[in-house]
């Protein structure tokens, strides 16, 4: 196996290293610095040095780009001018649709490792760091299911796990799941600052509990890597910041209506405490914190299901031999929360139709598979 | 020394259990539950039972009130009411500035020790929950220096690390550094729920990093305590959040800029990211981000200085024998970040002046404390 690498930072060079010591592939490497070619070569994350993008593609049976996010579009586009029919082109961009349409292209298929955003460059690749790690993949009704299935082979031999997405889907996650929280702790950290001046006190952190810590730990994480992702993404990202401010402005209405029962009720000792937590508005506070309580155990008691040393169930299904069949069946798992652990590909002699064969972790996954997979159309067999 | 203790919660028992262990304190305890009564006596939180607010305090040296938040101004009332003229009286509620006007009585000091919101209830206390954690006082003009001192030592001897502040400039930074955070953790949760609701995706949280699960760690904590917490803190939360609504429209303006920008100058290929990226809305995103970076370093980096283990050094300072002295020292010194290991009084003969002995820890932390006193009018010494 072939693979070419443009770009090699901290996610190029993991996956040459990690393919060179656990796929025995063989990695040419390109990089617009030359330091950073010797370098990662001198690490044995990559066999040899292109001196550009033709030569680095031009056998490659997979091609990485894995550039900053804002030079993908031009360095895909270049890719797929040069490498041949038969190469699978992907890139490890952390938001989809900007590069949705190049996907017209039966061989460019999206993806996006959950690895390492905060720590750049060759010097900190290493072999494990996709391990487990969630690695999206966006692939589209044009998509090829041979080269589909090679690249989701070739990450599974990585360590990681992937998992079909939607490129519009995926980037709304991302803004509601990754982009609005980085958001928020930058908007914490600048207001603690600003109240810390504003009070002419101490620079420090004052003594809050561990709430500002947790919420503040990406807060001005690598700018390099985030204004391109906020830029990139700045559509989904404006919706959830759209409804955050809405949110925001209804919880401030509850205490805002607290307090105004307070002033028609006020106890002339001390006692007003007592009075608000009697009235409509302390019910409906109360109420937002158990649904937020709830909504938390929704979201990570799922989350976490599945997630045990439960045995792979292997299930075959028939399929016609067109692309983006293989692309239907893995965005219904993925949506759906089933993990392929791993596919296999099999055409029949005439290469008209073939079979597919998926592994799934868990009795109840393997059914739901089963289930997704009988309605589109393909008869399952459980061999 | 005898403590009184009214509502034995988690905070309650665990001072009744460090108390006991640590000082060798006599404790009495009273909660409107008997069998709460029962069961912390069961597990060596008090010494005795009393049956009310009235029989708890009556010989008390140090009272404790430690119910819910809303019911601590008439709590601390009938203290107020029942305690001997001797007796200082603290509270331990999370929000300071309801109870303010109690402080006209110069027993009156309140409290807040950072320690153990999340869970609840005497079953879990332990006697050494404030090993290390700060504890806020709010002395005022009016406050006792000798009631001020033998608070202040008695929370040494728990484990605390006592801390000086005002009342409003507590609520205010709890507000900030404390609510808020709790308020966005909610709102993230709630807001990711929404975005998988609307998709029709499965409920559980989709793969997307840590930053998510960091930011909503405290998302929908007790409760009975934050439903009081949000009430009684109601207008500085509303400052902080008018200010984060305003600061996120602002970062929503940047990303508008540069969306606009992009329809202007669009590469008719892909490129759309490059032409961003260009763009002084982008320049702004990337300044913006920094900045939180400079803003998280001011914050963490100068609250983690001092916290070695540098040597403490004594301070003695000639103070007049009258109200509010002791409580003028303090809140400078807490204002500053300088925290008082420990500090002693020595009245003078006729009782109409004093010293007062201070344990500053650092060097650099003493000359500041030492400066801070002489700017207060008292000679100091350093023996």
């Amino acid at each position: 196996l072939k693979i070419a690498l443009l770009g090699i930072g901290l996610i190029g060079g993991s996956i040459g290293l990690a393919a060179r010591e656990r796929t025995g592939a063989q990695v040419c490497g390109y990089d617009g610095d030359p330091t950073v070619r010797a370098h990662a070569r001198a690490l044995g994350a990559i066999d040899a040095e292109a001196t550009d993008v033709a030569a680095a593609v031009s056998d490659a049976d997979i091609v990485f780009a894995a550039t900053p996010l804002a030079a993908l579009p031009a360095v895909v586009q270049a890719v797929l001018a040069a490498a041949p029919p038969s190469c699978v082109v992907s890139d490890v961009g952390s938001t989809k649709l900007a590069l949705a349409p190049l996907a017209h292209d039966q061989r460019f298929i999206g993806g996006h490792p959950l690895a390492g955003a905060e720590t750049a460059g060759v010097a900190h690749a290493r072999a494990d760091l996709f391990d487990g790690a969630t690695w999206y993949l966006t692939p589209t009704p044009t998509t090829s299911g041979v080269l589909y299935e090679r690249l989701h082979r070739f990450l599974v031999s990585l360590g990681a796990q992937p998992l079909a997405i939607d490129a519009p889907l995926h980037d709304r996650l991302m803004a509601c799941f990754s982009h609005l929280p980085h958001v928020l702790a930058n908007l914490l950290v600048g207001q603690g600052r600003a109240l810390a001046d504003a009070l002419g006190a101490d620079q420090q952190l004052p003594a809050a509990g561990p709430s500002f810590r947790d919420a503040t730990r990406v807060a001005g994480a690598n700018t390099a890597i985030w204004r391109d992702i906020y830029l990139s993404n700045r559509l989904p990202l404006i919706e959830e910041l759209d409804t955050a401010i809405t949110r925001l402005g209804e919880f401030r209405a509850l205490l805002a209506a607290a307090d105004a029962a307070v002033t028609d009720d006020i106890d002339p000792r001390v006692g007003v405490d007592t009075a608000v937590t009697a009235n409509a508005a302390a019910a409906a506070i109360a109420a937002w914190n158990d649904r937020a309580r709830a909504d938390r155990q929704t979201l990570l008691g799922a989350g976490l299901a599945g997630a045990g040393g439960e045995p792979v169930h292997e299930l075959r299904a028939s399929v016609p031999n067109r692309p983006g069949v293989i692309a239907d069946i893995a965005l219904a798992l993925g949506h759906a929360g089933v993990n392929i652990v791993d596919l296999a590909l099999a055409p029949s002699p005439d290469n008209s139709a073939g079979q597919i064969a998926l592994w799934v972790r868990g009795a109840g996954p393997a059914a739901r598979a089963r289930e997704l997979i009988a309605g589109l159309g393909f008869p399952v067999v459980t061999p």
